[in-house]
């Protein structure tokens, strides 16, 4: 399948319907800086600040969207995660791509052609070579700092472990880079007590401290030495990727007597793994609020589901997905006690199961209070996260919370290439807002949802969160 | 943030966006009387027929909708359940109003101060003076029986505890009253058998029926003993506001044991609890239909989630959701039982999780029969009252089941300037039906269109339910 | 309620909105042979292929959509699956069309009239009569093999018990009938090890394997047998319609031994019937790869749920309806397993409940490879076979998966009139993706859009199964 013309079809206007909705994006959107406040990009190589060279590597390297949707379209295992070479998955993925149309993979791709390279073409079989030489020619002497300079991205908050030395932000923070890049608190490997390399990172994690690790207070100690650490380092959000809350009852005696028995290398009944998870989830989320932090959830992904490609290229390897875990009780229970002990510090949730879109937008406002969009219900996310469900989420928290106290879209990705979703969900948002005002279920004012759009697009986050300057 | 120009945007055309749309509107749904057969407004303050006042006591005092806006925008709690005064509180809330553009509270708010006040502006800080004076001017010369008229409400179904002495529908009925102001069934505290105020709630059954409970026959006893005494005032509708139907199986010996250990102010199991809100929920059902009333469950909130606001301000804070409870397999039990029994009564379901709509809507179908519309699957409740939450209701009705014999709108509503809701429905209603004329997919022909958008206003409701003359 | 004029609505354009939804349906679509995957159309009228003669019959016999919307309409159930004659239920029919209007069967009903019967007038009571004879007319002369032919189905696939002696396909293929016509091996009762009938079932299937069961061993041999047996007469596809996929684990051992315990008729523990389906599910699955079938889940119904109308008129009384079962953890235990012993079929999974739309369609990702689409997310099922349904299927598959690899519509009907089906997916699908074209969201080539809407149509169907040729 090819299309008979190569030339592209993301137009000034694109996905914008009306003149409201385009005056939106090209008066007040477009221009707006970038805070990309969740990402798993590398900080190493922001600090590196080498030229990104390969579109290939960009791309598909740590793709797994790309994956999956070549698998789907049959490519061998070999040109995706094998060790075919750069030039041929590229061809490989070149070839997909017109299978990909009306999947978000087919628009990102098109949208980061032209916000890039300038290259105005589809990419399939017959474009490929041409777009390789092109793309590449650039990206040979491109680094991520201009590739944030060109989309005016302002800050990046990457994605890091509790243990990292944090040397990689020192190095990018001691240079004048025009950049903001802070690290974010990600402390899954301290939630999965039951892990088999669990003890060996709290091994780790008692040198990094360097202070022994031995009961449930020498624990939280040591967390709350890399929390202030991370916090000196200008870190000012947190991150958890859980399937669900825990939320068991537990003492700290109990809590401390399960920590123990783990660090005696004994194994953990279900219901202890649940009570060790419940105290730590609530003793974060405290220093979290001590620290005045954000702390983010993303909540509903069921991982690695495929074993057999587990063993061939690891975990990630795209097969990961929607799962159908519940979370309003538990909500109630944890996000109840820390607010009722007015501990409850700034928060944003991610569900990844569509079904679950109201429960977590009204969930949110019953902890809302003291400033102004104080609980977000996040952007959609990951397979969320295009036009559908994009749109759906607008929708659903302007129905059911605060649509102009949203602090907008954060790209997740671990691509320097993927900025341009900023400008999709901008395209997306102008659209929705300004077909309401065309249609007059709101009043025609375009300066006022200008405004709006722009609080959106940046300023609400630039007020939410507080990043030193 | 603030609109530039405060003229009001709710035109004659609101949401109707084609000429069929229009014509069903306005030549045959807008005139319709209000059967208005679920909300909660105080009979006690019909009955006193004073005027109403106040706009801030109209609209603030008992709304958690706003209340739930005001603080998700960051409103000190002072000016939302404390002691603020009404002026204070009402500016708060028109500064609260441009934030809540896209939110249904936009459009009700603008949709009342048109239809009650013919105020055809924006209510915002720089109108919010003028607007109050206005406003309250009005409401210090007009009682609830003057909002009922002017909005063509009919009937009235209030919602009342069992033990409730109706006095006010009393008083109520013999007065010359416009309209009709009848009393609903519901009996949620005698569900609640392990809460600490049951065993006083059935002391007071006990005196008001003026018979000694003390096991399960005596308790039925007394419950049909108010179930007569609400019919013989006029009422034939229950209701139940659950977070899920329990279906336990019982003998009404295990109950009648149950009930005697309660009484005994024993602490039940919780296997206990649901046999015996089995029990009862099936002896009420049976009530129900054998005084030929329409019962309704409300099912799947989860309630009170914010315990540092119910110790503040108590109950219905604001803090409720939408849970994740289930409900099909306990839906079947329930309704299947009643059926092959032959005592199954007309019944109406709300759900809260959208999530369900097609769990609810397909269930229904598998208990029609008798009379057309027998099992209706109610309309938008609660946080689904909303544009977006009513068009997923319409369509899903229509594909899943009849929409032609659907009973439509109720307010469910404390404030007595919510009628314009039912505009707010129709108007929705004549949209998405006149749409589909135009695109021809359905015959385009407006008289058997504007019937069935009548019968879906006024007549199926009058119809379905046995009011009497 | 009937329309002012009897003239029908379903013009050349029907459901169409643009120029290129147009030219995409009339210049691409509408003309592909059917290759009706998946229904439940009986093999004995197939062979003897005598005219279908009544409408009533082939209508409302087996109808349970109509029979649902009978009910909810308050026919009387003598004129739905009671002893009234066929013109009677044919009017009754007839009166309760208009009240159907926005239900797929007002839509399904229409197409039927025009594409079989040139019949372009709206079903009504005071047409019903007209249209009564005149189909009748058109159907005394016209077989099952002239309906197929009409509409250009060159495969049909029955469903059928695994003891079926498929004597009416071999009849079917020794004749010269232009549609193949092929059996599905559907297992369900093996499935069901408590059931009263499954002992009986095992004996009957002994008696045609001719070989004892005694065992797992010997019920896994004489299954294969019959696998085999249908992969002669031209099976290549098999089904399971479960509420959901039990999958504990378990030892073949174990497995022997509950088999054995059932066989001498000893009461099973659930958790020996789980043991024993996962064991089942996983064995078939199996074999189902071993022979290059196609295997499909129908997954989430809550089925005969009218205990009253079961007793009245038997299963299936029309009284089924979407559950709320949870499947992402078992399939992935499930297909994960399938997949890393190298055992994964191509694989059809349908969902009832439209709630999980998100996560089948990303599960189905999860084990993708081998060939283009090996894993479909199957049309949209049953109760959600309508446009509304259709579309967000459409959708959902577009953002999370690959819509120009799906392998499109099948009529899952009992009804020989239900091909028109293919035509209404056929013009909601070149209304989606011709819209998309005319906004501009996706190139506007429509020889590239109409190579794959001939693709989802046909060909990529054609290519799915291993039909012999």
């Amino acid at each position: 399948m090819e299309f008979k013309s190569d030339k592209g079809f993301i137009t000034e206007d694109f996905l914008l319907e009306t003149t409201a909705a385009k005056r939106l994006y090209h008066e007040y959107a477009k221009h707006m800086p970038i805070i990309d406040y969740h990402n798993h990009l590398s900080p190493e190589k922001i600090a590196a600040n080498l030229p990104v060279n390969n579109i290939a590597d960009a791309w598909l390297a740590g793709d797994h969207y790309k994956w999956r949707a070549m698998r789907a379209n049959g490519v061998e295992e070999k040109f995706i995660s094998g060790n075919a070479s750069n030039e041929e998955k590229f061809k490989k993925w070149a070839e997909t791509v017109p299978y990909t149309v009306k999947n978000p993979l087919f628009h990102w791709t098109h949208l980061e052609l032209k916000s890039y390279f300038k290259i105005d073409k589809i990419l399939q079989p017959s474009t490929a070579s041409e777009i390789y030489v092109s793309a590449n020619e650039i990206l040979s002497k491109t680094t991520p700092e201009d590739l944030f300079q060109a989309m005016k991205v302002e800050v990046v908050c990457t994605t890091d472990d509790p243990l990292d030395s944090l040397e990689h932000h020192q190095k990018i923070s001691e240079r004048a880079f025009k950049t903001k890049v802070l690290p974010t608190f990600r402390p899954d490997k301290l939630y999965f007590i039951e892990d088999q390399n669990f003890l060996n990172y709290i091994a780790r994690l008692s040198e990094t401290v360097n202070g022994e690790i031995k009961d449930l207070k020498s624990l939280l100690e040591s967390i709350e030495k890399r929390v202030t650490f991370f916090h000196k380092n200008g870190c000012r959000i947190s991150d958890f990727g859980l399937g669900n809350l825990d939320v068991e009852d537990f003492t700290d005696n109990e809590v401390d007597y399960i920590l123990k028995k783990r660090l005696q290398k004994k194994e953990l009944l279900p219901i202890e793994i649940q009570k060790y998870r419940s105290c730590l989830l609530l003793a974060l989320a405290k220093m979290y609020h001590k620290y005045d932090w954000v702390q983010q959830y993303h909540l509903g992904a069921i991982r690695d589901t495929n074993q057999r490609l587990k063993n061939l290229i690891g975990a990630d390897a795209g097969c990961d997905s929607i799962g159908e875990n519940v979370a309003a009780t538990a909500m109630v229970k944890f996000f109840g006690t820390l607010d009722l002990e007015e501990k409850l510090a700034k928060t944003i949730t991610y569900n990844l199961n569509p079904s679950q879109n109201e429960v977590f937008a009204t969930m949110m406002g019953n902890y809302a209070g003291d400033v102004p969009g104080k609980m977000q219900w996040g952007s959609a996310w990951w397979f969320l996260d295009q036009q559908d469900g994009m749109e759906k989420q607008i929708t659903t928290l302007s129905n059911l919370g605060l649509l102009s106290r949203f602090i907008g879209m954060l790209t997740d990705s671990r691509s320097f290439l993927s900025f341009p979703r900023h400008e999709y969900f901008r395209r997306i948002l102008c659209n929705v807002i300004g077909n309401d005002m065309e249609h007059g279920s709101v009043p025609n004012d375009p300066e006022f949802f200008g405004k709006l759009v722009q609080n959106i697009c940046y300023y609400n986050a630039k007020n939410y969160f507080s990043f030193e300057n």
